[in-house]
């Protein structure tokens, strides 16, 4: 199947109007309020960090998207709503208001999400002003300034288009997402929002959307904490036309889940690219084991050690700190069994360390981007993992002063 | 009870004579081989590593600890013999056979124990030499060597020693441990040995050392990883002269355990002010949680996050930080219910920020030591942490080239 990208970015998708407005939240005056519009009637999806925290736009969004359509996404960056007890849902109520208001939309028909400091109430008075800003921004030439007004200490704006087929109709998707940025103080927060203009029943589109989600932004880690803000909506507004996808079986649903999952790839490996301090990409794939649930835990514990990423910053082969990783995961293992291979040099076999030119790996690990293969050898269960090194720069700016 | 701290260590029960010996398996030249014998059979125990990796000697050892009695531990720093296959095997039961002919006792009478570099085979013709040195060289004054010779990257040596009266017999028990030490490669690996002229059954015995290390060694975190040699093992020889503790409800059960305990949280939380690049002390109290294992779920969740310990390291009060890890912990948790308390100042009440004196916490955070208390609000269960900060010299000292 053909999937071409395309140069433009979350309006890409017919009928969606999107701006990027500064609305002064941030204290560095850059852009923090995002927002995202289909011109019709859309089918939502969404998923919410499972944090117990969950801050208070995911309460309000959460009771929007089991409605079933949407038209509208509203986001600010710089201040999180996170942690703001009652007032913090009175907040979110508002921005979902006054956004449904000045649209002339149902209240819920839109989607609220915040990213920024926690713990603090937001400036509805500069919220409002921005919200109202970015109604009359609507446009079509917006999408880099949307991607900005959700980032927080992202380095670069993560953004992406497809253009796909269809049962022999084009139709599009595009994403934008920011990533496991700190502002200041702040924690990390994950955001994608994507738009189609695939005609898909909702209840299908929550199903991809899982689907994708598990494989991509559910398989990368920066460094192990999930916040309380996490959240991935996608809108689906029917205008490519397509008879509608109203089963999973149905012709077209395929077509269109491989480009969903490809938005979600091409922002989660963002992500983990711009983790904070990042300055090697790794792939963790894990083979041979008894059930994809032991692979995943395998290929996250190794990805999460804290002596792994050092370890990679470093450029050092430790393959010993890889190994121990595997055996804490709680994944079945038979240590006898136990292959890795770093860049395609083959490292250990059989759980022993075998011989290997260590020049050869050396500039394996000199690279940017690396891949770990291990083969538990016990099963036929695979699954991959992105990460990033970790770096004096992550101890940096995440144990920076709040003052 | 009256526990008292004597000066001297692990050879301060009666019975007891200590070895620590240069055998030149450390390219440093340092002590590399300890020996720690009871002249007396004695009663062991032991916990070692879940680790599904669990190294040579962790094997070898646990079929002789399974044996219930053992004289005699012998260990080695600078290579772990970890993922070093069937010739690991063969070694360390070399290490064993040597150390029971040397001695005259039984070779399941013997523990065995590796920690330093991984994934090399050991130059048994120095491991030999030097057991037959540590042999010769088996004494009471011997007490700061032998602590030595089990370290790697410790900063120093950690050893302790009591006196307490059981049934109004004077007893002893004493012990070693060295912590999460890299060497140069390696895993952090946290070893103990503990040595008491106590007259207690050995599966009572077990049971003593299991309860104790729950609340001590398993209640620490420097990085969250588990090594492949991790071991605590115990030694009472009985020559205390107590009538013998045959069941956790026989008299001086309680006194043996107390003073058990002491020694191991001592010992515990030593590690984590020898961590790895550690500038702070961290105690993690979770109360008013369902379960014990909810409130240690969250301690740890708190105690492991590298964006809370880089926060410690930053002296910034990022309380976001420490409720986002409690809500991905897994424990039930109701988010208007919890408080926060740092070095004694109310920072969160009903899971809203509160206002507090910012200079007064600033002062708080500055300190060595830090007590970090969260209340839960949903039940009666408690559990405590420790853990340090991450600073730049974590990263550096896991990030350095092996070369």
């Amino acid at each position: 199947m053909m999937i071409s990208q395309l140069k433009g970015g979350i309006t890409s998708p017919q009928g969606f109007k999107a701006a990027g407005v500064k609305a002064g939240i941030k204290k560095s005056g850059k852009y923090d309020i995002g927002l995202i519009y289909s011109t019709v009637k859309a089918g939502v999806a969404a998923v919410f960090t499972t944090n117990a925290f969950a801050a208070p736009p995911i309460q309000v969004s959460k009771s929007n998207v089991e409605h079933g359509s949407a038209r509208a996404i509203i986001v600010n960056s710089g201040q999180a709503n996170a942690c703001t007890g009652r007032q913090g849902i009175l907040d979110a109520r508002t921005m979902v208001n006054l956004t449904a208001q000045l649209l002339g939309i149902d209240t819920n028909e839109v989607i609220v999400a915040s990213t920024g400091v926690i713990g603090v109430t937001l400036p509805m008075d500069k919220v409002s002003e921005g919200i109202r800003k970015a109604v009359a921004d609507l446009g079509e030439d917006t999408d880099e300034t949307t991607a900005q007004a959700i980032m927080t200490t992202d380095t670069f704006p993560k953004s992406c288009a497809y253009e796909f087929a269809i049962n022999g109709t084009t139709a599009r998707i595009a994403g934008i997402a920011k990533g496991s940025g700190m502002i200041h103080p702040n924690m990390a927060t994950m955001l994608a929002f994507i738009t189609t203009d695939v005609n898909i029943d909702s209840a299908v589109l929550k199903q991809a959307l899982s689907a994708a989600v598990n494989k991509s932004f559910n398989m990368i880690t920066v460094d192990g904490d999930t916040s309380t803000n996490d959240c991935v909506a996608i809108l689906a507004n029917g205008l490519a036309g397509n008879s509608i996808i109203d089963s999973s079986n149905a012709p077209g649903y395929q077509e269109f889940y491989e480009a969903l999952l490809k938005v979600c790839m091409y922002l989660a490996k963002m992500i983990v690219k711009d983790g904070e301090g990042a300055t090697k990409f790794i792939e963790i794939e894990v083979r041979g084991a008894q059930t994809v649930h032991d692979a995943k835990s395998v290929a996250m514990a190794v990805a999460k050690s804290p002596l792994v990423k050092t370890a990679f910053f470093g450029e050092d082969p430790n393959w010993g700190r890889i190994l121990c990783a595997a055996g804490y995961s709680g994944a079945h293992i038979d240590s006898n069994k136990v292959s890795l291979v770093i860049g395609g040099i083959q490292i250990v076999a059989a759980g022993k360390g075998i011989d290997y030119d260590e020049d050869n790996l050396k500039s394996i690990m000199a690279k940017n981007e690396i891949v770990v293969e291990i083969d538990l050898g016990v099963g036929t269960s695979q699954a991959t993992v992105w990460t990033c090194d970790m770096s004096y720069e992550y101890v940096k700016i995440n144990g920076e002063y709040r003052t």
